[in-house]
């Protein structure tokens, strides 16, 4: 679905900060060639097949990035909610990026998508645009390799995963309030790779955190975590 | 130590894309700012400790870039050779790198490095500069997705490494001469991965790969992959 070329340049000059610096003509072009699409809650955005979907800016909802092994196990990435921008989906525009990324929405959402070729184009002939493209993937590049990090050298997920349920068996109930701290000394981790990986699982629905401890939403997740 | 200044600027004309786009000013900061050093193979150059040593460009030799677990198990991530840069050692400079790669001197190496405050500063100055430090970034971006992916998902090393293992004792030789797409087929994965997984293997010194077949070079890392 096409928009409205005045409420796409609305959206883009608040979002992308390289706007001010384009002519005229590239804000024409780039909301000419920008589709307005709406996504039910788990549907494949972007991924699966080798092309170059385009640059992806959420207007609500949330974009869950992922990598999926041959076997079908998923690794969360990141997500992306209101205002934030996909560039790993405009493989066009970052040549560089080689793996695959996939995107699926999770809950029912909107994006604003810019053709990748288009975004190319822009980039190629304005240095504040390709500057864009590549600050917003390097920012990504530190929450990938944390996320890896953890999970290959420490199996950190595993061993939080275990220590929750264990606890969750222990006390009949599927509260824990222990705090970080505590638990990263029992399972000899430090407090706050605890709660960024608590954060993690919270993202995935599979714990809520709150103040007054951590609440198990989602048993079936977690014990996937163990096995 | 010092370089000389003439010298220092032949040299960055050469590798730095962006040098002509500098100020004489720029380019006479980043000389007066670069060191010379000379590493014996084993050196630690960067990464035990928080420091911003700054961009490293490789003069002879071969730098390496891992990752190192609590428990002392490294992951390489990729190697610098001749005139290749390292701007993940300047964090000051790539503010949003947030995680600890270490390098060592692979061999006896030879390496200019720019102070990370002054290249950042003309990084701030220059676009060109801070694009040239993104896209740095972003290349090393897919290599490092590629072999974590390849690690987590798929054990690809392990397997690839149990199979190389077997098939040695099995013909009581150090060589295999079965074909990549051969090797590919009998542990279920695709050629070219196990290809780029040779390769991998080949720079950490395990095998030595030439168009007659794999030879094992390190039977004792090897053994190190399967454990």
């Amino acid at each position: 679905m096409s928009i409205e070329i005045p409420q796409c340049k609305l959206v883009y000059s608040k979002y992308f900060p390289f706007w001010e610096k384009l002519t005229d003509d590239q804000r024409e072009r780039l909301c000419a060639n920008t589709g307005e699409f709406r996504f039910r809650k788990g549907t494949n955005i972007h991924g699966l097949g080798d092309v170059c979907t385009g640059a992806i800016m959420v207007i609500s909802g949330s974009l869950r990035a992922y990598l999926l092994s041959e076997n079908g196990r998923e690794i969360t990435l990141y997500r992306f909610k209101k205002g934030e921008v996909c560039m790993l989906s405009a493989s066009c525009v970052l040549k560089s990026i080689t793996f695959d990324v996939i995107i699926d929405a999770e809950e029912d959402s909107e994006a604003y998508i810019v053709r990748g070729d288009v975004m190319a184009k822009v980039a190629e002939e304005n240095l504040y645009v390709e500057n864009y493209a590549l600050d917003n993937a390097v920012k990504r590049f530190s929450d990938v390799v944390w996320v890896m990090q953890q999970i290959m050298f420490l199996s950190l997920d595993k061993r939080l995963a275990v220590f929750l349920w264990d606890e969750s068996v222990r006390n009949g109930s599927n509260k824990i309030t222990l705090t970080h701290e505590q638990i990263a000394k029992y399972i000899s981790s430090a407090r706050e790779a605890v709660t960024r990986m608590l954060r993690y699982f919270a993202g995935e629905g599979i714990v809520e955190v709150t103040r007054r401890g951590i609440t198990i939403t989602d048993k079936e997740k977690l014990r996937k975590l163990i096995m």
